[in-house]
C-alpha cells in the first residue's frame, strides 16, 4: 500500500487524510496544532515533528492549506528552513489541495520541476460534508502522468477527479466555476425575487426556470429562495453549506486572475462586490444563498 | 373541431397558425400584410377583412403582435375603432402568445373580465424553429380553466406549456426566464474567457463547469466559445438562432418590470447594458451568443 | 401682478407658493388636502374648489404633483371630468414643476399644443430647503418664448434655472444629472472607503481628490463619509438632505427613460439596485449618502 | 545644489529628469535603454554604468518604472545583484515616482527602514505633458521629514505636491482617485448619451449638470463627448491624454488593493471591465474618454 504524508488537517483535511487511513495507507500527518494531529493519530496515523519529516519518505505528499504564501513557504522553505522540494524523494508525487492563486502553484511547480520532482495542484470542492463522505471533486493541474498516478489516493477522498490541464490549471478551472457559480446565484435570486415582487409563486417560477434556458445548478439543487426546496441552506435560515466568507476568499481570486491576464469579468466582479457588502453586514459566516436577502428584504 | 381565429402572422405567428391548420381545426386569419395572409390561405386556412371579423365567430382566439401598444389597441379599441373585447363571443377563450409588459397583460384580463370572457396571456419561447415544428414553450397566465381549456390550441403548436399564474404571471416568468438565460449566457462567456486567457481548453473547462456548480443551460445546449459543440450559433459565426435585438427587447421588459416593482437587478440590468452595447457596435441581428466576443477579442 | 394659480401643496409646493404670495402675486391654490389649502389660505392664498377652478383666470398655472399619472390626469381629464386644457385661458402660460417621465411631459405639451397653450416642463432640485428659501434650480423644457415668459414665476422661486430644450427636455436633463448624481456618490463612497481600508485618512484622501482628476460635487457640497466635513448629513446619522426613496425614483425614471430610448447606462442602473437594496434594507428615508454605510460597514 | 540620480528615462522620467538638470542640480541618470541616456547627457547629465553606480553618492534618488517587480529587484536586489539600499548613502532620500502596487511600495520602504535609509513612494499624475512642463502632481507616502526633504526636486518637477500618509500611501491615494475618475467618465459618458438619445443637446446638457449636483472634473476639464469642448481629446479623436491601457493599469491595481483589503468596489471594477472589453476591442492606445463610444455608436 502506498505510504502518505499529509500535511494541514483542519476541517477538509482532517476527514480527507482519515479516509486515507481507513482504505489502508499508511499514513503520517503533521500539522501546528496538536490537537487536529492527536485526532488523526487516534486514527491510526503515524505523526512527525516536522513537515519534512512527514514527507521524507513517502509515496504521496498531500498539502491542504489557507493561502498561496503557506504553500509556497512550505514548499520552497526559505534562507532559515528547508522546503518539501528539499527533503522528498524524487519519486513522490507532490498534491497540493489547497484553493490558491494559480501563480503560487505555477511556481511551486516549476522549482519542483527543476529538481525532477512531480507537482500537482488538485483544489477540492464538496466542503467539509464530502471530505468526510470521500465524494469530493478535485479539478488537477499537472502532467497526464502525474494526474494517473495521483487516481491512487484522489479516488479514495473524491469522486469526480477532473484533469483541467497543466500544473496551475486546477487553480484556474476551479476559480473560472465558483465565479460562474456566484454569478448563476446573485441572477437566480433577483430572477425568483423579481417573480416574487409581481406575484408569482417562487416554486412555480423555479420549477418552469430549472427546465427552460434559465435552467441552472442553483435551481436543481441549492434554490435560494426559503421553502421552495426542502434539506437546502435557504430552507434552514442559511444554515451550513458554503459560506459567504469563502465564497468571497474565491471571488478575490479569481479576480487577481482576471487582473493578472487582462481579462474582462463583469459580472464575477460584481457579484464579489455584492457578496463582499453582504459579508460586510454580518453574512459572513452563513450560506452564500443568503445572498437570496439583499433582494428579498423589506423592512 | 375547434375554430381558432389567428391575428398575427410574421414569423412566429405564420407557422403557429399552420400548424393548428394542418391538425384540422377551422382557421380564420387575419394580417395587415396581405402577402403574410395569402401564405396561410394557400394552406387552407380562411381570411377576414378586418381582425374583428376573424374573432367574431371563434372559439379560440390567438394574437401574436409586437408589443404591448399593440396588443391593448387590438383587444380593447379606441374612440373610432371596435376591439376585439367587443365583437366576440362570451364562450371564446383569448389568448395573447405576444411577449409584451405585464401591465398591458393585467389591463386587458381586467377589461376582458368585466365583459366576463377570459383572457390568458401565453408567451412562447422557442424561435421560428419551434414554431415551425410545433415545439413552442408556452407560459401561460390565467385561471385554471382557462389553462385547461387552452390545451386544446396550445398542444398542436408547442411542446412544454406551464401555468405561471393569473393573467400576466406568463410575461412575468418569461422574462424572469429570459434575464436569467442572459445572466448565464455573460457569466459563462467571461468565466471561459477568463479560463481561456490562462491558457485552459474550452472544451476541457466546459466539460467540467457543466457537470459542478457551475452548470447551466447555456453549458448544455449553446455553449457561447465557438468550436466548442457542433450545431450551435458559435460555431457557425453566432448565425440563426435568437437574435441580440429581441434579448434586448426582453431585458427591456424586465427592467420596466422591476422599476414598477421597486425590485433590484444588478446582473439582469448589467446584461442589458452589455447588450444594448453589442448591439450598438452592429451586432443586433446575430445570436445572442455572440456577446462573448465581447470578452474574447483581442486586435 | 400676475395672477398665479398653484395645485398641489405638499412638502415642496407648499413654501413655492408661499413665496410667489410673499412677492405680492395673487395665488389661488387647490390640493385635495385641506389642511395644506389653508397653511395657504392663511398666508393670503385665495382657494378654489377644483383644480379647474383655481386655474381657470390665471395667468400662470404651476402643478407640483407625485408621477406623470397624476399630471396626465389632472391636465388631459376623463370622460368624466375635464382637465386643465379644458379650462384655462390661451394667453395662459403652464408650467409642471413635478419630476415624472418625459413621455408624460411630451404628451401634455403635445395636447396643450394642439389647443394653442403653452406648456413647460420645468422639474427642480434643491429639496424642501430651497423651496422654503426660494433657491431652487429649475430645469426647463418648451419653447424659447415659454422660457422668457416664466422667467416672472422662477425667479421668485429659485437661484438657477435653466433651458435644457423642448418640451421634456427638462425632465430629461434632471433624471441624467440625478442619475450621474447617483453614480458620483456610490463611487466616491467606494473610493473613500478603498483608502481608508488601506488606511489612509478620509480627510486627507477627500482633499486630494478634490482637486485632482476625481474632483466631484459630492467630494465639493456633500462628503458621504462621517466626520469629514461638518454640517452635511453624513455628519448627522444621514438625517436630512435628499432621501434614498427618492434616489430611487428618480433612478426608476431614468432607467424607463434608457428603456424606451435603447440606451445603455451601466452605472445608473447599477446605481439604482444598490440604492432599491439599500432602501429595502431599512433605509429609505435617510440621506442618500448613507449608501457609504454599504461599503464601510463592518461587523 | 542637490546631487540627483535618476533611474528610468521614459516618456515620463525622461522629461522630469531634464528639468533637474534645467534647475541646475547634478543629475546622473541611468537607463537600460542608451539612446534613453544619451538623450540626458547631451543635456547636461552624468550617466553611470549601473544603477547603483548612479545612486551611490547621491543625496536624491528618483526611480521611474513600469511595475511593481521592476522596483521591487531595484531597490532589493538579488541572490546575484546588490540593491539600492545596498549602496545608497544613509543620508539620502529615495523617492520612487512609478505607479505600482502598494504592497511592493510597503516592502521596499520596510527594508529601506531596516537600514535606516528614507523611502518615499511618489505617483504622479499629469502625464507626459506635465512631465515637460513641470507641472506634474505628486502624491507622497512617507514621513514628514522625507516629505518635506523632498520639497527641494519634487517641486521643480510639479505643481500640487500632496502627502497622503505613511509609505504605500501615496500610491493608494492615487488608484483610489483614478478608480474614480474612471467611474466620473463612464457615468459622464453614459448620461450625456442618454441626454443625446432624447433629443437633448449635449452642450446644453454638459453646461446644465457642470453646475449642478452632477458636477465633476470630467465635465470640467475632459468633456468625452465629441466638440462640446475645444482642445480635449473627444474633439480630436480620441488623440493624446491618457491612454486607455494606462487606465486599465491603474484599475488592475485597484482590483488587486480591494482584493487584499477585502473592500467592496461595484462601480470601480464594472469601470474595468469595461475598459478592458474596450482595449481588447482596439482602443488601447486612444485616449480614456473614448469610452464614450461604447455607448454612442450606432450602426
Amino acid at each position: 500500500m502506498a505510504t502518505v504524508a499529509f500535511i494541514g488537517l483542519g476541517n477538509m483535511g482532517g476527514p480527507m487524510a482519515a479516509n486515507l487511513i481507513k482504505a489502508g495507507m499508511t499514513v503520517t500527518v503533521f500539522d501546528l496544532n496538536p490537537t487536529a494531529v492527536e485526532a488523526l493519530t487516534a486514527q491510526g496515523a503515524l505523526s512527525a515533528k516536522t513537515a519534512c519529516g512527514a514527507a521524507a519518505a513517502a509515496d504521496f505528499v498531500i498539502t491542504m492549506l489557507p493561502a498561496g504564501k503557506h504553500v509556497r513557504s512550505l514548499y520552497l522553505g526559505d534562507d532559515n528552513n528547508k522546503g518539501l522540494l528539499d527533503v522528498v524523494s524524487k519519486q513522490a508525487l507532490l498534491i497540493d489541495c489547497s484553493t490558491i492563486d494559480a501563480d503560487s502553484a505555477r511556481l511551486v511547480g516549476a522549482k519542483a520541476a527543476e529538481k525532477g520532482i512531480e507537482f500537482m495542484d488538485a483544489p477540492v470542492s464538496g466542503g467539509t460534508a464530502g471530505a468526510a463522505a470521500g465524494t469530493l471533486t478535485f479539478i488537477c493541474g499537472g502532467s497526464e502522468a502525474a494526474y494517473q498516478q495521483a487516481q491512487t489516493v484522489l479516488t479514495v477522498m473524491g469522486g469526480n477527479i477532473f484533469h483541467a490541464g497543466a500544473v496551475g490549471a486546477g487553480q484556474i478551472a476551479k476559480i473560472c466555476n465558483n465565479m460562474l457559480l456566484s454569478v448563476l446565484m446573485v441572477g437566480t435570486s433577483e430572477s425568483l425575487q423579481l417573480g416574487l415582487d409581481n406575484g408569482l409563486d417562487p416554486k412555480v417560477l423555479s420549477d418552469i426556470m430549472k427546465v427552460s434556458s434559465g435552467g441552472n445548478w442553483t435551481l436543481e439543487k441549492y434554490n435560494p429562495c426559503p421553502d421552495v426546496m426542502e434539506n437546502v441552506p435557504s430552507s434552514k435560515d442559511y444554515q451550513g453549506g458554503f459560506m459567504v466568507d469563502l465564497m468571497v476568499k474565491d471571488l478575490g481570486l479569481s479576480q487577481e486572475a482576471a487582473v493578472a491576464s487582462n481579462s474582462s469579468t463583469p459580472m464575477g466582479s460584481l457579484a464579489r462586490s455584492l457578496y463582499v457588502n453582504h459579508a460586510r453586514q454580518g453574512h459572513g459566516r452563513r450560506d452564500f444563498s443568503s445572498i437570496f436577502e439583499q433582494f428579498s428584504k423589506k423592512k
